[in-house]
């Protein structure tokens, strides 16, 4: 059997590199090491352990001085990770200088390391996201304001609508990332907080020090002192997931919206081509949205492991088993999903092909029935509400069952066309002149948008 | 069959009474209907309508009027809650003042008056939230003073470890709920707000008016005017979903830590007794932990429900059809679970029934073991730290082997009593000498408490 | 406030009304009572209790005498239903025959009532899901056979690929409710099993006759006496959930087909209309899926639902406390809601329309390149592979270029019509003769049905 | 940035070795290559493709021959994992042997190649859960018969009820796996089955030969032939995952059992212990439950990632985009996770350690209470039913106010030592004598699990 056989074969499509960095291997034992690291700054400051054991302390703390096939072995064993990493650090450390060894970890207990850990790697993963959402947004924003005055079908139940415009429609995808953004900078300050309890949290071991070794570590990770260790009280940790499923869930609605509109029968708008992508030999017309396919599927894969977190968090006491130990991939893997559907909407965004043709002729499909509304309103100030409703109802279900433009109805109705010229009727039935505030919305959008930027 | 047959045999045990009244049929008809009220005065005070219709459009507003059964028939037909309502609103209309009828619900549609009604119905309940976070936290703040001093077992992994006190564990739930109001706090702006698009979101039907008819909406309802309608962007809903599924989270860690405290080996914890409640004639010894489960019951079955809202956001164009439709009777069941929760956990928190002494005596179940730390420590500073832990060591072997108490082992080890009087073995292994920075905890979640109270 | 305010709005448009009426106050009830009843003829029959003590315990094990609003009350203070009931029984029998009144619940406990009421409920429901699933089944089998032969695209990642046909589609859709016709008869002894253990589950209350009224009991009910009482084993109730919620997920894969055929852009098939259902009087072209909405929306909402049933699945010893309170709403929620998705199928597969001319346009729509792949099999044959196969790749791309139909290009090229005469290139190029096995799949999803209904 | 950052940490811990070899790159590869092989071997069987062609392909059909990291790469772009396996197969073929290579993959589609593939995967992966649950189930049979005569406390909500034994808990535990077993069993037929359909499903391209290739290729890798290609209905593979996810429920109710008999205050069951499973140097009375912890989070996990795939179920027409996707990575991990559950279940069950005397100690802990049913029964039948079920009342009361044991305040009483003598008191209150059905009901389940293994 193959020692330790990879499982990464989507990787490269479900998950941004920088992501599955942060989330590797690596990157945990790293984050652990870091705290471990910063631990020895903190209790040599505060005078526990002395100056001179913090070197090669820290010296010891770097992820590629250890095997991990090693330490997955003996987390089998020992049911975490910081236990087989604290033995394995102080035998490096135990290598250079021997003394040194017995001041590692003093006062910590093992999720201590774990979950400050985490936190240092969240701290990373939030600033990918925040990034990405960043230029997502101002991709967005572009391609919003780019596309303002494109009138296309409005569709509700799939069903077409009285028109909107390609830029309402993006702006709408833009106004979700800025919310989500002001999210990610609410919860930050609850989210980069230090683990810090020792066995039952209460930092006993490190008696009168005890305090001042916390805050000096939460200084060197520069993380926040919460207000009592947090090893079983969670809501930190789910309340960022969350954020991440929120951004999930508006990035597969944007992948829906896109999927929908490249249909073979809609074809208004399109990913990117790019050679050999979502394409197919014997079907040259095919634009399979594989970009679009990674927002769905996030967006789908996130809302379980999400309910997963939240079913984990009624942790037992001051330390949970199987509840704890739920999170420690299901976590992660939001973040992967959540920066792979973030690049994906970036390639979208950036090449977004619009067909601005083939919108003003599927908003004819219905033949004009769609703008029935802005005619009965005209109407409606000259011959009054009831009357103009009831006449435009009458043409349109002539229109439908007589399979005519609603246009030509109305021209040979001699009640409109005795209220509306010919000219006036074309305008009216011109769905660039029944958008509403769709630019207004456009703008308000953007407003926010560089708001937040700003 | 029986018409209309009722399913509410839980509704006493598992909702709040008034949660239960905001998200009842006439909760959900008032909402709806206090938007058509509303918009009336909105577009006459815009002057899209004349002023006298108001009136006549307002006294119809009122749910006592409308026949729920009626409604939900035809719900089923028009395949939303809006078209019956509106419909009936304007025959009751009618029956009074005919010619208000054709000013109501103008350049509306029906998911505006279903989104905003729902938007008042969530303050209502967000308002109820908040009152009862507030009365919870301030009796836990209470408790966790009381209890500020009393040492129990710290259990991790379930197994006794060093001690903690009551105080703490408390100040650890009040933690959390600090955090959750915070976290209302937050995205109060941005869940209250109008929901007002027509057709397809661009309020084309009312031409230039449009946009002064929405703010006017907005200030009469009180609620923020978004960047543009949210049909299909539903993160504001979801996003109060998750923090009222992290107050489950927090709640059911609540429930879980009292039950397992009130097992019968435990015993150190109980809910407040009540005639009838929980109890069994045949075992008149058993307290069966009635609030916690409906804290549990609540954190259980949360997250599914929130997984479903989030699964329903990539809502298709400009409106979902089956994604909406998922929200209507899911949302308003998370809202009740909580409210059913915290109804529990404040009798709990006000009715907590401590047994200090069978802590002290449950503290002393492993004979001393989980004070071996606070020994070694101590002897470190005098023998070295390896020494000392070596020593320690084997003495916590040989209680456990001869199932002797470890003071008493270690009073019979000669090294450990050339160093340490009895008196001095007696204090460190004496629990309430070993709580580390318990009361720090206690002290710093009530001043955030206390803060965010101010 | 109003004393017990319904919340069934939605109940008509996502619930079957004869699955609520199983799953309503009284459906529950009646199902403990029915327990309750059994008990007493089984107690007698083994000669526990007198047979004079059966008349006037059955006599008030009738719903309709109880309170429901008082029960639900009382559950709230007793932490589950079935002890006030059993409490109020008391009260009834003792009003008439007093002496009965000992003998009533002899030996049970309230998760034997709750347990057996339950699974009796689920057997009136099972019931109802059999021969909706039959009467859908054969009218999506009428259907599949009706238009076996009518073609449309075949679409893949929402792009045209080769032609299929709408009765191998609605075959599709036959074959997966067949397979959980066959899933629910073979769950079916497992489900239909009597819940009997007293206190602890040992039934040591009933001594030497505990066996023989189990026995009799379970004769009484017609349920399985299972291997032992399973009060915190659960599978049976989950495993039957997750064949509701497969069968919710199949209705939610016809409703998504059937919602993205009725599109405007596609316009292929409709649910039936129905006066009132899912128009629009402003836009009378409007067909809005309102069937199609309830299927998709189950589907939506069911696998959360699911989900915490699994949760809970994880029960403490002999009784659970939270988890098994979390199943009581939520199961009957996931009934109701595959009740009422199978009456919308029902509605949707009994009135479908078809227009089988527009699939023959739409096929078009690529311009023949959906069946390249035909004419370049047949060329193979006579060309060889690779020349055939670059062929028509060029052929193809030209006609994307010069935006020709893939016939015309073809008809011009010397080397195809070399090969191939108009005639053939009109019969390669018609849908009807490229749809390989659609017959073969349709015959044989309707030899499984027949052979499931035989 | 590391090329290719490994994520299996935790691996060791959660998942068996065997079961991550089958859901490794490689095992996905070869699945994959597998389809190819026998496709070739059957379409050269029914006269397709030349015989010749058959012997390079298969030989080129290993995984070993493939980069996967430039396959993952490839997938980035294409959208899936067989088109660009397909290409690279083709390049192996073509350096060795080039005219075989355009016998490849032929008439078959891409999803044809992953979903066999998959299939065949599940096939491993059912058999090692097969042979896992058989010798799990041996060792709980093993385990139910040495301790059914093994008495402590059943409890109910966490409090002390009559006793049970810990065979018949135990017998619990084997039941469910019993009953999986046997799904598993009637399911297998279902899900072992053949895709096969080509572009759209109708294997058009292989014209008359069609049905023909699809039969051999059945036989070929011993999967049944379906009623028509699945690419959207994928009920099979959610029924096989909601099978595993009752076994991991299952085995979280045996965790959480078990966690909770491990805790210091029971101390009555105990994991096997081992050089560094879960001990802790300074607290030796440690004995942290490390494999239960395995069990209960697998169990919370698993749910989530199951309502994932059910809510990929409604996929769109005859290839879906996303929705597919989200099944490909979550299917695997059910099947990781409840593999490592199985397999943690296994070392629990083997070397379950069993402290009696300190069930019979905590039997004690109520003084007498948990039996009071069982004198109460006996005086019923010398004073009739109300006078004991009152005295019994009575003498709990007491013994619960004054402390006292219920055996010394029976005895006090002398109506009831009137009744019975000192002998048949004590024999009344000896839990041994109040087992009821227990033994029963593990003769049961034995009899189940050895009428399941013949």
């Amino acid at each position: 059997m193959n020692p330790r056989p990879g499982n990464q074969l989507f990787d490269a499509y479900f998950t941004a590199p920088a992501m599955r960095e942060v989330f590797s291997d690596r990157g945990r034992v790293q984050g652990m090491l870091d705290f471990e690291a910063a631990l020895a700054r903190a209790e040599a400051a505060v005078g526990v352990i002395p100056q001179v054991a913090v070197a090669p302390i820290v010296a010891a703390c770097q992820a590629e001085r250890y095997d991990f096939a090693a330490l997955a072995e003996a987390i089998g064993i020992a049911g975490n990770s910081a236990i087989p990493l604290v033995k394995a650090l102080g035998k490096v450390i135990a290598s250079g200088v021997p003394e040194a060894e017995r001041y590692v970890h003093l006062g910590a207990t093992s999720q201590d390391a774990m979950d400050t850990g985490l936190v240092l790697q969240l701290r990373a993963a939030l600033s990918l996201i925040e990034s990405d959402l960043q230029r997502l947004a101002d991709s967005l924003a572009r391609q919003a304001e780019a596309h303002a005055d494109t009138p296309l079908a409005g569709r509700t139940w799939l069903q077409h609508a009285t028109p909107v415009t390609l830029g309402m429609k993006i702006a709408g995808w833009l106004g979700a990332l800025t919310r989500h953004r002001q999210r990610l900078e609410e919860l930050k300050p609850r989210l980069l907080t230090l683990q810090f309890g020792g066995a039952s949290g209460t930092l006993a071991a490190l008696g009168e020090q005890a305090l001042p070794v916390a805050e000096a570590l939460a200084v060197q990770l520069d993380l926040q002192l919460p207000e009592q260790p947090w090893h079983t009280q969670r809501d930190r940790l789910v309340e960022f997931a969350s954020v991440l499923a929120l951004v999930a869930g508006s990035l597969g609605k944007m992948g829906r919206d896109i999927s929908l509109l490249m249909q073979t029968e809609a074809a208004e708008v399109f990913e990117p081509a790019a050679p050999g992508k979502g394409g197919s030999s014997t079907m040259p017309h095919k634009r399979n949205p594989v970009g679009a396919a990674v927002l769905i599927g996030a967006a789908t894969r996130v809302p379980g492991l999400l309910s997963t977190l939240f079913a984990a968090m009624p942790q037992e006491h001051e330390r949970s088993l199987g509840l704890w130990h739920a999170e420690w991939e299901t976590l992660p893997e939001i973040c992967c999903l959540v920066s792979g559907a973030l690049r994906q909407a970036q390639i979208i965004a950036d090449g977004l092909q619009v067909d601005a043709a083939r919108m003003r002729d599927n908003l004819d499909l219905t033949q004009g029935l769609v703008l029935a509304e802005a005619v009965s309103i005209v109407l409606a100030q000259r011959l009054g509400r009831d009357t103009a409703h009831h006449l435009l109802e009458t043409c349109c279900k002539r229109a439908v069952a007589e399979q005519r433009h609603l246009r030509a109805v109305l021209g040979d109705d001699p009640q409109v066309s005795g209220e509306l010229s010919a000219d006036e009727l074309d305008r009216l039935l011109d769905p660039a002149h029944y958008l509403g505030q769709a630019r207004v919305w456009v703008e308000r959008a953007l407003a926010e948008h560089h708001r937040f930027n700003a």
